[in-house]
């Protein structure tokens, strides 16, 4: 491939022009000023359809378990700052993502540990896998956390992790938008000049404030880009889930899907993150589409195998896997009796914000994917 | 006081013109071509304040519920369409208000009764007070009720309110904007062809499918101008009311308030009417303040009393009560020991949509009015 | 008519009870306790569709501007405080109202005048009729005034009128919210400290600040519910009727129409009050139609006539004339050589923010109403 | 430097760890389950503050015009598809950038010329530099273009450019968010079925429609993520600019500053991309500021300089030049007589909404850079 690779196409309206002397004369002189020829990229910057640059993957958490816990021996907090194993998706090491433009990563606290305090303009979720006693502060507000539980740490807000003495050792999922941030160009990070804040507010202040059911506080006001409701438990997700189960047919693509809201907008939780939880229901065997956008998701309860892009990936509980933007894919709940639910981390609300969602229906072969 | 009386004040910037003959033979000119001079109404229809022609009243359940069981023996459904005893005011008897432009009534139902299901541009909620397998349909979504319940029949929606026949005789309280509609000359009635509506999905489903704390169900629209939680329940409300209880001071104002909010706007639950719920906690006095808007109340828990206008309105569990706008409140638990509660019904969406609200707090004498 | 009419109707789910002695004993007793039995008035206040209580009327200019200028002989500016001639509709003498809960007015002031400051909840449009000179202060900005110029003095703002003393007698009309900020009990008047405004900005600064097509100023904030761009002129109004009348067919019952707005929002130009101007083409004939909301025509340009509810009213340039809630009316060009234009005030707004805005075209005879 | 390097800052609350041989060991184990250690990266992929990959640059009119001229005679508009020279940073040669996420190109078209008709994910202005007769189509309405209009074709919309056979050769600039759609893995082409679009509109009928002063045209719906006024004009922007400067002291920043908009939602012209035009006056030296977001300048009238981190840019009519995010930035008019006009192309749309926008003013020196 010469440096001048035109991309060309022989099809109507698409560049398609052979090297000539004159022209790659001309190229060169472009460069001069700092230009090129657009001819010879328009096909490659204008593509027919998007190709992800993410591999689909499953971090399995029985496999990642033991070197997370092993990280606690291995350094200490001061000098790691957190003892996190990050999520590399194969094609996307060069930004340190687990998919698209989204981190992901494990972390483990002893008990008595906090991490010291900070903000960034990337956003967070911290999703509790095991343990007892974790919690967080965010921005003065303290939030206690258990498994399946998930809190926000969004854009800007100082924020701190920790467990009680009282707890036990515990493991949670980091999910960041941090190489999209860095990617717009935009992060920003600060230590809290104390390296501790002070808690204000009752424990749990704005889930008990905010996540009521059909009812607002008179007279809070909130108006920031993301959710007040700093804390979505597990108790009340699965029984919203079981409600609502009972009366839709759900969705052909996702089963029983609910996506977390910012109660006051009934919005994203986050402007660049959004979060869902599906439930499969016993011996579902829901159909392929694909949508622009990115999702990590963390199987939250029971066992399957998910179809992307023609492929099996088979998962269970606490696992972690990725569907890269536009690929097909397929969930499918491996129990005739339970049911299973995925918790999904995206990207969807920038496609939405953006204009940029598009969605697909896989129509052959009953909407199941063949396996390649 | 004569014809032309001219509402004179001698005060810079208002009108004050005497009358004589040549005005008096001016005034009976322009009545001719349909017009007037503005000075001689100025004052009056500007007034430095707003007063209201509602009064304050108290309608004891104690009182009106003979009655309201006693229409059972005086009229059929089908010749009285609903059995129902209306709030009348005193000031709003011209449009049968309970306040302003509210409307109030007591309805009751036998068990295996059900109305002819009907429509108009008025907007209802229906607040259950007493009784066993008290339903409403709305649009073929068929609802459950229980005390404290209530239920939205909005603008434009079929509606029939019935009780199963393995339940016992309901009582409820009805509140519409019927005066308001009518006044803004915009209503619109319809007897259903059927005279009964099919239903059409599971039972409940709508409050399943939206009533979920910080969760939506993806990809179901909702774009009507009211909330699709056509049923909020007592229970949640009550539990809601604690937990945001235990972080806030609460208003100086009315104690916990919470309001009911449409949850895909987080705005009111209809265009025209809101409801809220407020505890006032075990021995609390709130302070006074005053607003536009009209306040419907209704004593769901607890028993205590308000103070209007420099009168006490002493209220028990079930009593209805009016606040009429810009008449100085404060509300005052009776008990010690147990909470109460207060179920508002106001027109303060169209006060707040239109720009009219205004609010002032009292600030004399501790902001506890002296009583006259 | 008995005191216990009870508006009875033959027709299944209406009320339709006959008075006994004993159900009259019964509403005697119910009104003790300041209530009432619905079914006596379930008729009459859920109507089959609006009745307005207002009448078609057509104020001449002709015949009323002589009498406007008569005012000015009779009464002083510090007696009168205004010197206007209000349009008093026979069915809403009660609340001195043009048309529905909208006051009209015609005012004159003489060169050099000036109105004393002052500000309420009550919305005003000024539609400038005659003379030069004119100019208004709004919350310390100063516009000026020509022929079919109107200028917004909303909810809140301090405001004053007056007429330059290089100027001529000034005609205008007024329009204002007062019956219905009134009727919602919501209406507060404050006569301004000083009387006079401090002028503190640019002339016309909000209208070139803000009235720019496709452009906002970038930087300059504004939430307030009502539009910054004070002043709306004629000639940009009517330069944009012909272009975007070279580009649609218009609408059937209303030629090119345009509705004024406030440009942060594209909703209407104050919360109650809503503003248009609609072009007749020449030899328009547009098909009747009726919906919810009362209207105030003014004719800015040309002549014609107007069919309301089958009675034919006649116009030309400065006429004044109404149509009720929900009446059939229909718009006639009266030239096939020149276009006519007329601006109309109406609650509009108010109707589509509470939901209760319905619209129906007349279908029979090819949509012309029959004269009755 | 090391495969695994890590990145270590000796400061609170950043990782710190150096490499052992068991942490190296670690880190290849860890690559086996597509993982690594976040304190390895850590510092690096949350930096302190943003350091754009962008490099400031100016593209002289003067210097690229004949090389775009050139291309006529090297290329066919069919084997080319379009003949464009587009701007490379050099900073971001990979995604083909003028800067940040942006495209920016030459394209020159003759007379009679019409490329093929397709549609893509990204979003597009064209801006007009020079010649007469050009058009564009989109989504089948035409709309005519001088020197300094410039027109949508938005995301997802058909759409082709010409020059009417009475015209001459036409230069415009295009700027696209290719790059940043692509990043996004978000981007589709097609190619029009029939090459060519039929015109169904009138000529310039979207911004006679919706590009009128304070009016919008009653009964059309427009609610798509884009501006329906698709073409905007340079002299109404002018006079606009001129009204605007009347009344205000202007951005210290930016002088007279006005966003093109949508006029149906007062935010940016497209979701993806915004315009704005600024006007420094004669003699302006504005202060430097920074913020997040890349800018595209384009110089519509006169001439100057810009600061842009400590280092001067030299610009007249029709140069480009970009500013990097995060950059310090600050604009001189070189005149004393005349002002100047800068076009600006930029994704602050996208940075707001997500959150991510963050300025700062330069406050030493008094605001101005010393050049470095």
């Amino acid at each position: 491939m010469s440096k001048h690779d035109n991309h060309r196409e022989d099809v109507v309206g698409r560049a398609n022009v052979e090297d000539t002397p004159e022209l790659l004369a001309y190229y060169s002189e472009l460069e001069r000023f700092k230009a090129g020829a657009l001819w010879t990229v328009a096909n490659k910057i204008e593509p027919w359809q998007p190709k992800s640059q993410s591999e689909p993957v499953v971090w399995r958490y029985r496999e990642l378990r033991e070197h997370v816990l092993r990280s606690v021996q291995l350094v200490t907090p001061e000098k790691a700052g957190r003892r996190v194993i990050y999520l590399n998706n194969p094609g996307r090491t060069d930004v340190a993502a687990a998919v698209g433009w989204i981190y992901g990563g494990l972390q483990v606290m002893n008990p008595g540990e906090v991490a010291s305090a900070h903000r960034h303009s990337a956003s967070a979720i911290r999703f509790i896998i095991e343990g007892t006693g974790a919690y967080t502060v965010v921005d003065g507000h303290k939030m206690t956390l258990g498994a399946n539980d998930f809190v926000l740490t969004p854009n800007g807000t100082w924020h701190e992790h920790g467990v009680e003495a009282s707890g036990s050792p515990c493991i949670w999922q980091d999910g960041l938008d941090i190489p999209f941030v860095n990617a717009m160009e935009a992060n920003f990070y600060e230590v809290h000049p104390d390296l501790r804040q002070a808690v204000g507010y009752q424990v749990d202040d704005m889930t008990k404030t905010w996540g009521n059911p059909g009812l607002r506080p008179m007279g809070e006001q909130w108006t920031k880009g993301y959710s007040p409701m700093f804390k979505y438990e597990w108790a009340p997700t699965y029984e919203s889930l079981l409600k609502y189960a009972a009366c839709t047919e759900g969705s052909p693509f996702d089963g029983v899907l609910m996506e977390y809201v910012n109660p006051v907008t009934n919005g994203p939780v986050m402007q660049t993150l959004g979060a869902s939880m599906q439930m499969l229901r016993p011996g579902e065997h829901a159909r392929a589409h694909r949508h622009t956008g990115s999702g990590l998701y963390h199987v939250a309860k029971g066992e399957g195998y998910s179809i992307i892009d023609g492929k099996r990936y088979d998962w269970r509980e606490h696992d972690i896997f990725c569907v890269p933007s536009w690929s097909w894919h397929e969930h499918v709940n491996g129990s005739d009796r339970d049911d299973a639910c995925l918790f999904c981390l995206s990207d969807l609300p920038v496609m939405r914000a953006l204009g940029l969602y598009r969605e697909q229906a896989f129509v052959d072969n009953g909407g199941i994917q063949p396996l390649v």
